[in-house]
């Protein structure tokens, strides 16, 4: 299983990915799942992948391959982040149609991101099929893989003019909670920030399974959560005065 | 859709449920999905049901119909709770496998908790097959339905020798996290708390949609996960450090 998250707010962008593939629990693999392309100072893309590896690995080797034969359309022609995405759901579905039979799927989904000279930064989410959706300013990121245990946490924390640091630390956080209830989503876990308008993507922090920071951050979240449950009010109370008001009010 | 989730620990038990059914988007109704069965001072039952709403009644009015015509197998004459999961999933498959045609199905899972004099309480979840599992010391909880989005908050607080109050708040907020993820779980909740060794079951606690208390858990988690975000360690520095670790030990 993967889990992939990426944020787009007003100061930039975060990805964030795990690293673990499974054809089974006996049959795990560690690959990264976040790929950069393009150069400083000029148009620069980040695309996360989730799904079928060799559907996935087929895709970024095409991509690859593209550039590097400089050809016609390639990622770094595209005049748009949607252009992007069109392109790198053309190249996954051949690829999955290529290998496809009879009640076997090999579906993948990816999300692009990036800044292209005198765009805006934009991440865009690709589905197997193809088509493709964006961000909105009430829901300013995107999720492929495993994305229902750390969901929660987005929902309630980002808006798009929250700062990168806060974004980077609740990306970490719904991934905390995701690899807690799915043992197949694992470290290394990747976190890349990029600063809008700078062109620069640098390497990605790495955080392999032995990180302190990344047991740091479980740790405190754990201990911050409970301290933030042990806060909330009393329940009977609460339930009671619920209940006194409506029969106040005459319902049963 | 659906969620339940139940909950038994030292001092006893909480079960909470939702109460929307829907097929499709613009088919929804109103159904409480938590049944009380046994009198006070006895074996005291509660049955919480999630999938197909024809099955989920079909299963509820023939348990009750066993009782009232006191039939040699009825609910109130289990000897254990295992018994009683035994007995709600053999009805539950039989509904099933009487509707079921070629590629529709009609499953329903069942969590069914209660106490039996001189036995400890305990709760069941039964699939749709009609096996069925209990908690442990890890895992003092049991879900049906939509479990993933309510799941990281009982994984992070609830342990064997929680109070009830506290578990019944930690319900609560996993059944917010969900309502929030997911349009078709939605009020009225319901919140039925039962102390271990009291052979009592009151009416459980109803939370209508313009509940103040519901809308006050919500504001007030809300609130208090934002400030334990806030609180977290600087994401920055912390990366940092783990990579200047890394880079002292000569990784790359």
């Amino acid at each position: 299983m993967t889990y992939c998250v990426a944020i787009a707010v007003d100061e930039g962008m975060i990805f964030c990915s795990d690293s673990l593939t499974n054809a089974g629990v006996d049959q795990v693999a560690t690959y990264s799942k976040m790929f950069r392309f393009g150069n400083d100072g000029d148009k620069r893309f980040v695309i996360l992948t989730a799904g079928n590896l060799a559907t996935t690995q087929a895709t970024i080797a095409k991509i690859k391959k593209d550039i590097k034969l400089n050809s016609p359309e390639n990622l770094l022609n595209m005049r748009s982040i949607e252009d992007a995405a069109d392109y790198v759901g053309d190249i996954s579905r051949v690829q999955q149609e290529k290998h496809t039979v009879e009640g076997r799927s090999f579906e993948a989904s990816f999300i692009i991101g990036g800044q292209i000279p005198d765009n805006k930064h934009e991440i865009i989410l690709v589905y197997p099929e193809g088509n493709h959706i964006t961000t909105s300013k009430d829901t300013p990121y995107l999720q492929i893989g495993e994305s229902k245990y750390g969901k929660p946490i987005l929902d309630r924390i980002l808006t798009p003019g929250l700062d990168l640091d806060t974004c980077g630390m609740c990306a970490l956080v719904s991934m905390d909670s995701t690899m807690r209830s799915n043992l197949s989503v694992g470290p290394p876990i990747e976190l890349l920030i990029y600063e809008t308008d700078s062109y620069i993507l640098e390497k990605p922090h790495r955080f392999e399974a032995d990180s302190d920071f990344l047991r740091d951050v479980k740790r405190s979240w754990d201990a911050r959560l409970k301290e933030a449950f042990r806060q909330m009010p009393p329940l009977t109370w609460a339930a009671n005065w619920d209940r006194s008001v409506r029969e106040r009010n005459g319902a049963s």
